[in-house]
């Protein structure tokens, strides 16, 4: 029998388990990933990337020269330019803006076949060091509004180069995904004055069911209205509505849980494709009265999403999902793959 | 320069127009897509698939017996199924119900290389004929409040069989993808005493900018916020919250400007695969104070969505897209497309 059942953050998001589709024959043949060659990302080719933005390198080395460990680069093909003015205006009937923003490529290591979750703790830490600075310094642009972090992991993810790398967007106006998700934990605060996400932390907790990982400082779930197989969120235990104030003690146990919870997926589901995404507060203004609200309300957290199978009619006529696999024998799975 | 456009009706949905993204490498190389063997689809294997619950097929044939020109079966991998209770219950904290619905293939023909845009006016007529009895069948049924008619065609679209079909699902809950277009069709009327899908239309007819095909009935047109490159609505000039009621002298309308449409993206972009996906109005109680609001407010309509790339850790992070072409640009190109 299959299964219906809400998300309590999206509350508008239903997602259908079918457990009996996974009978189905494959649907995506995996395709071919090209290696571009000369890379532009290996230690050396600097030059082939925009100027550096930001790095983590020896004291004293040159920007855009090798040594480093981290290195931050606009985007070739950005999305969004940080020049020029927002421009918000109406067109006729409708709505524009420029696009105005940030579009970064953090290059996690020099190495083109690391893998981040094959990194040391220390090296996955130093890239989470990348997220947190960029974040930290793009809030800092008023016209901005959200900074999304993100990583493609395979072409079936969208990705197109191999070399470990994640990316940033910066965006004028805040994310529906996170709006959605600001608006039912205000909902759930009006309702009960709880934090919603300390609700669903505690309910994982008592249950144990859907737990993959957890260190004292975070939980490594997957959710109970999982959209996608082996779906898992990761989220701190500490109240903190935006990940840029992550402080080091708490950076080098994200760094531990991500690193492994990616080991995990990588050894159980071999080479899977996947996504991840960190959704934070909206940057926001301290003298305004949202400020409070989103303290209480919200709590930055990763969703990390394998990519199995591909997003189809149904996916987009609904907003909905349809999942072969239940959260809890994804979770039982997960915490039986072994990682040193 | 990119640039950020809104969607009027989802009105939470900006996309990023980037068309410097272009000249990136190809994200994801074309699969190939298996042919099963026997097909279930083919006339003379009907024994093949689950009892036919509809059929147009001559006068006096039998059901399950070749002859038929369409025929709509259950899935053999349901989502969904039609038996038992909702059971709508709480989980702890959470809330799901049971997976009760429906979930059928409409197959559009027993050839299985008649693509559905090749086949005649009256072939695809026949098709729609199909969709508009199954959803005026199942409305009847009051645990059901919404019923999909989507098609998957091609791999990148998630299709896994190549018989020309499209399929149908039928919910206990109303898509979140159909809420928030009523919803900012409520605001909008709220706002103005407006219905905003004919406020959509009188601005695309006007400027004609984005107008890809009309005919006394329809407009087809690329959105001014288009998610996808190529991306094609098709809306009826008259006011119709529900395609169910679609009368004989509009659906040969409507097929005539779906072959239309199908023809031009398939010629012109060369064996595109693609989503499409019929919104209309939530069912509902005639005696509900919903029903004279919705019937103000809302306009069934198609969405049909070229899959020229995969959605990646941005789409799913923020509910945006980022779209390399321009919709007049589109529009422009798929006027040009020369069909018969």
């Amino acid at each position: 029998m299959s299964e219906l059942r809400r998300d309590p953050i999206v509350g508008s998001r239903w997602v259908v388990f079918a457990p009996e589709r996974r009978q189905r024959p494959q649907q995506l043949p995996l395709p071919t990933w090209p290696l571009p060659s000369p890379s532009p990302f290996v230690a050396g080719n600097e030059r082939l990337t925009p100027p550096e933005i930001f790095a983590i390198r020896p004291a004293g080395s040159a920007p855009n020269s090798p040594g480093w460990k981290v290195r931050v680069v606009p985007n070739r093909f950005p999305a969004l330019r940080v020049e020029g003015e927002l421009g918000r205006e109406p067109v006729g009937f409708y709505d524009r803006m420029n696009g105005i923003g940030a579009h970064e490529v953090i290059i996690e290591t020099p190495d083109p076949s690391l893998e981040l979750e094959e990194q040391t703790q220390e090296g996955v830490a130093d890239v989470l060091r990348a997220f947190r600075a960029r974040m930290a310094d793009l809030r800092q642009d008023i016209r901005l509004r959200y900074v999304l972090i993100f990583k493609n992991v395979g072409a079936l993810a969208g990705a197109t180069i191999r070399h470990p790398h994640s990316q940033l967007i910066a965006l004028p106006v805040v994310p529906r995904a996170v709006r959605e998700k600001l608006h039912y934990a205000e909902l759930h605060w009006e309702a009960k004055e709880r934090n919603i996400f300390e609700d669903v932390l505690r309910s994982e907790q008592k249950s144990g069911e859907r737990m993959v990982m957890e260190n004292s400082s975070f939980a490594a779930f997957c959710p109970y209205a999982s959209r996608f197989p082996f779906e898992v969120w990761i989220m701190p235990k500490f109240a903190a509505p935006d990940f840029y104030t992550l402080d080091e003690h708490n950076l080098a146990l994200f760094a531990e849980i991500l690193r492994g919870v990616l080991r995990k997926l990588r050894r159980g589901l071999k080479q899977v494709h996947y996504n991840f995404v960190i959704h934070t507060a909206p940057f926001r203004d301290p003298r305004s009265g949202l400020w409070s609200l989103v303290e209480q309300t919200f709590r930055w957290h990763m969703e990390i999403l394998p990519r199995l199978s591909n997003v189809a009619g149904f996916e987009y006529g609904t907003g909905f999902y349809i999942n072969p696999v239940f959260p809890e024998e994804a979770a039982e799975f997960l915490r039986r793959v072994r990682v040193e």
